[in-house]
This record gives C-alpha cells, structure tokens and sequence, in this order.
C-alpha cells in the first residue's frame, strides 16, 4: 500500500484502461488515439465526456515528466480543463497536444481532440507542475 | 453501430470501469465514491487526474439528464474544469457535487473531491447545457 | 435606468476604460491591443491580470455580436478562462483571437497575450453563448 | 519606466479604474463590491463580463499577497476562470471571496458575485501562485 503509493508500477493503468495508444512523441508534441466502444460511451452511445481530460492527463503529464526528470524535477497535472464542441459516436477520439508554455515551475499544454473525419470536438488546456523531487 | 451511437445501451461505460458508486442522488446534490486501485493510478502511485473529471462528468451530467429529460429536454456536458491541490494514493475518490445554477440552457455544478480523511484534494466545476430533445 | 439597462448606449466602457485599441477585425479573426500605463498595474507595477479577460471579453463577444446579430441572434460572454505565463511590464498588451467553433449555439475563442518582444504571456479560452433575440 | 515596473506605486490601478470598494478582509476571506455605472457596461448596456475577472483578481492576489509577504514570497495570478449565470444591469456587483487552498506553492479561491437582490450572477475560480521573493 505505502510501497504502492510512493513508487507506483510504472503503468498508466488509467491510460490502459480506455485503451490509450500513443501514436508519436517529439519535442513539439504527442500524438495518442483512443478507440471508440462501449468501454467509454455514456449512456446514451455518445463517447464519455470524461474521455479527454483523461487523454490529456496521461500524455501531457506524462511528456512533461519525462522531459524534466532528467533535471531531478517531478511533474503532476495542476489543473485540466475541457471545452465540448461535438459529440463522437464511433471511430476514435484523436489527439494532438502541443507545449505553448515550458516554465520553470509550469508547463502548459494544448489539446484538440478531433473525430475520424478531422472535425474539431473538444479542446483542452492543461497545466503541468514542475517542481524538484522531494526524494 | 450507427444504432448504438444514435441510442446506447443505458450504461455508462466509462464511470464502470472506473468503479463509480453512486451513494446519493437528491435534488440538493449527488455524493458518489470511487475505491482507489491500480486501475485508476497514473505510473508513480497515485490517482491518476483524469479520474475526478470523469466522477464529475457522470453525476454531474446524469443528474442533469434525469431532471430535464421529463421536460423534454436532453443534457450533455459542455465544459469540465479540474483543479488538483493535493494527490490521493489510497482509500477513495469521494465526491460530492452541488448544483451552483439551474437555467433553462445551462446548469452549473460544483464537485469537491476529497480522501477517506476528509480533505479536499480537487474542484471541478462542470457546465452542463440543456437543450430540446431533437427526437 | 431600465433605459440604460435595456438598451446601452452602444459603447463599450471597462474597454474603453482600459484604453482598448482594435486593430483588425475579419472572419479569421481579431487584433487588438492596450497600451501599459499606471492605470492598468498592480501595485507592484505589473499590468494587472484582468486587463487580460477584459480585452477578450471585449473582442469576442463584440466579434461574436456583429457576425450573428444580422441572423436576429444576441451573443453574450458564457466562459472566460485566463492562464497567466509570464509578466507584463511595459509597452503594450497585444491581443490576437481566433475563432475555433462557430456552433449555433455556442463560439469558442483562444485568445493570446503577447509583449511588444512577441512572448506569450497568457492565453484565454472563451465561451460565446449565442440565442435567439429575445425583442 | 524600469523603476516603475520593478517597484510599482503600490496602487492597484485597474482595480481602481472600476470603483472598487474592499469592504471586509478577513482570513476567512474578502468581500467587495463595484457600483453599476457606464464605465463597466458593454454596448448594450450590461455589465461588462471583464468586470467579474478584475474584482477577483484584486481581490484574492492582494490577499494572498498581503498573508505570504511576511514570510519573504511573493504572489500572482495564475489562472483566472469565470463563468457567467445571469446578467446584471444596475446596483453593484457584490463580490465574495473565500480561500479553498492554502497550499505552499497555490493557493485556490473562489469567488461568488451576486447582484443586488443577492442572485449568484458568476462565479470565479482564482489560482494564486506563492513564490519564494526572489529580491
């Protein structure tokens, strides 16, 4: 349990659970994509509005992470906020995020969600904390 | 396919396979709970941040949707805003949600995050719009 | 009184107040700016963190306004989110706002703040609701 | 110029072009208020959706600011996120700020505005970043 908390597995096991794939990550940005099934719809077939924040949680804080922990920093998602635009029923949800913001004690991400046809269906703004690690 | 995206199945997917439970459900608010496990931790141990989105996005636009749907209306989330202050690494996710405003095209709510010893450790402030059912 | 609030006389004061310069207005988008003076610092002589959603709110709702009005439709500010970068001290406060859903009842719109050096400073994410003209 | 934006005047310039009136500060939280005028109305007569974000960020920076000073931090706003209930046309804008968070490197507020009839027109969340002063 205290071992579990400290140090954790390694895995996204929220990320794994939606199915998250990560398409491409560079220093400009990440790529992921989630399938669309039941797994993740709301009760009426439309996919779950909690779908992207989550996205943008695992990718963006997780980039973040790995580009500040070879400076001995930690990194954890601050805040996460999510507009809809239109609904996605089938394909996937799509994801591109991109930095607009690398501080010193905060990261700032952008993240368009898009369907198959490449129609914009959410946007949502992260921001990521950086600070040194507490170990 | 296209029948369960224009229909669904009535569940809700995605707050499943978190584990939601659903405690309370009133006119004043919705109290729900989710048991921390692997399967909602982010790769260090701790809560994985897109968690309290989606609590947020199921209670919150559920108890929308069974409040207009009599009137003839439908809900859908239109804006998801998390704030973390502080990480959970065990016990539950609990969540208790007020409704902050009921108009006739938007309800606004306010979610309090909190672990099993009571301290506030995430808001979410949600934007529900409510509209005519197209059918 | 009711006169006034009914109607408006058509200018826009806390803009003008602030001393709001629009420089370009198209379908692509809108320009503008203010320049820093004591009138727009905090006490310890930064340029105070609402000149920022105030300058949104201005251009687009006022954008927002003029596109749908002719439509018999009003616009109104719903959401205005700021995230603050990085200071501003002096020169002007540049504004550039794109439109990135033009929904029928709803426009979102990302704002950037940048300094006369082009650093961004901020960023906004606005929600316009849009409705039919209740007269 | 550089002296100016280094030091300030110690006057809050912005807050003060709106008519703001601090009534009670305590550390429980603040309340404020800013009398209905042209000078903080839009074009068609209401009251400027710029106004809600000005009063907060006044009020919960200079706050915060005024706890953290004697102990050698500084304090800014990070993110300032407004949603709008119901307009308001005359009387003030009746504010009501309450910390949620006070912790090391944030802290959280949110603040109530209401108009005269004490009907929640808006609500604002406020992060307020605390740093150590680097002077």
């Amino acid at each position: 349990m205290a071992s579990g908390a400290d140090a954790g597995n390694g895995r996204d096991g929220l990320g794994e659970l939606i199915g998250l794939e990560v398409l491409e990550e560079s220093d400009e940005g990440v790529r992921a994509r989630v399938a669309v099934t039941d797994r993740i719809r709301q009760p009426h077939g439309l996919v779950h509005g909690g779908v992207h924040p989550v996205l943008a949680e695992s990718i963006c804080s997780g980039a973040t992470r790995r580009a500040v922990e070879p400076e001995g920093m930690v990194a954890f998602g601050q805040s996460n906020s999510a507009t809809f635009l239109r609904p996605i029923n089938d394909g996937h949800v799509n994801a591109a995020a991109v930095v607009r913001h690398r501080g010193r004690t905060t990261w700032i991400w952008d993240v368009e969600l898009t369907d198959d046809e490449g129609r914009l269906c959410a946007v949502v703004r992260m921001t990521v904390a950086v600070r040194p690690d507490p170990r």
